[in-house]
């Protein structure tokens, strides 16, 4: 982009304080480098926050230092509202494909996002830290008035031995024995008048192994699900089930939030 | 992946040749490429051939040369079906986000890919050929029995005008005046029973122009369609839309295909 196009970018900032008309923040280091360095922006000039809590307001730039900005908090501009409580878990692949699906994930209003390690995960290692840095640029870009929750990875029975009961787990099921997941995603819609709490899980490339499989469906709340007569990828998988979920149960039922 | 994992992979690879027991087909250089020097078969060894017409067979390998190799089709695997009509067309953006787009719509079932070239379209060049070589081994590992078309990239305007009148054509619409996509495609699927031909349509990064929205909606086959709260990339856009059309509309009704 030009200089001049991106002095007129709208600029979002996810920060951890708490937000209201009136207060001063201070910016850290790569946020004041972004602001300055990056978009051109200075002291007079405007962004918006959110926090995950307090909506999203206007603050003005009112101290610009090398590692640090701050910020006058002077308007809101939305309230927060609540949003489907919609988690993602899913086995590490590659790097690529993790951050690829930590975005889109995040522009597609998932909640929370689990890492769980499987027998055929072939990397153990998830840096979390850089999963939480795409779900916030992801955060700040698609308008969202949160960002997801990752958590630290765990081995498939320990989540499964700590899965909250009420929350039902929707598991691709690549052996064609689960139900189309628009269906199942519209009676659990219609079951509940709003979306219960529910998570969406995708295996590692080459799937789950036969004991995990039978081990997730005779869990109570786990519902096997069908996503098509093809073969997906894993982030592909992930990401179409959580757009299903959201278009037929969740938040795209209504229109664009205010 | 360990050489002893390689032998074992299954291999699908599409052919333009007529599939049929008792043919023998020769393979180019750089499927003979593929199959000597990546997946290290050799003479004996077998592999799966689609054409988009045929259905699926396997085939025996029975020659191999560096430039070439030849292979005997031994018995068909599935006969060929009929799959959903869905088109997507979308203005180009970066390169990765093409190719991925690419890829997870062909796994998706798209039918079609169709550039289309809008005011704020920044990149005027699509490498065609290397989308049709991103779908072609999208299809081959997906399963799928066909690869999708790759049309040669045109300005909007001449692509509205040369549309098929019965082919419906879903635009993300940003302005949140679109109706949600599900209940979008649950009518298009009530009014018709088997989904009838269709097109998701996206924009480019920063969206249609007013001008071009406004033509776009005064088109009798364009259905602006909403796909939630948050702000989506185009590709995000893409394939959320492809993926609740299928899962409403199309093939994903139904359980894993044969």
């Amino acid at each position: 982009m030009a200089d001049s196009e991106l002095r007129f970018t709208r600029i979002r900032l996810f920060v951890e304080d708490d937000l209201a008309v009136g207060g001063a923040i201070v910016l850290g280091r790569d946020q004041s480098h972004y602001l300055q360095n990056v978009m051109r922006r200075g002291v007079g000039d405007r962004v918006a926050l959110f926090n995950g809590r307090d909506g999203e307001y206007w603050a003005e730039l009112i101290e610009m230092r090398r590692a640090a900005a701050r910020v006058s908090v002077s308007g809101q501009l939305r309230t927060q509202v609540s949003e489907p409580d919609v988690w993602l878990t899913f086995a590490p692949i590659k790097r690529a494909a993790v951050d690829f699906m930590t975005t889109k994930a995040t522009e597609l209003g998932v909640a929370r996002l689990l890492p769980v390690l499987t027998a055929r995960t072939n990397s153990e290692r998830v840096n979390t830290r850089r999963l939480r840095a795409n779900a916030t640029e992801a955060a700040e870009q698609s308008e969202r008035l949160s960002v997801p929750v990752v958590d630290e990875p765990v081995r498939l029975p320990a989540l499964l031995a700590a899965w909250p009961a009420e929350r039902c787990l929707l598991v691709g099921d690549e052996t064609g024995a689960g139900r189309p997941i628009a269906q199942v995603a519209a009676e659990l819609l219609s079951d509940a008048r709003v979306v219960p709490p529910l998570a969406v899980m995708t295996g590692p490339e080459g799937g789950f192994v036969p004991e995990e499989l039978d081990q997730l469906r005779d869990l109570p709340f786990v519902i096997p699900v069908g996503l098509g007569p093809r073969v997906l990828r894993a982030d592909t998988a992930a990401l179409a089930a959580l757009a299903v979920v959201q278009a037929v149960a969740g938040d795209w039922r209504s229109g664009r939030m205010g």
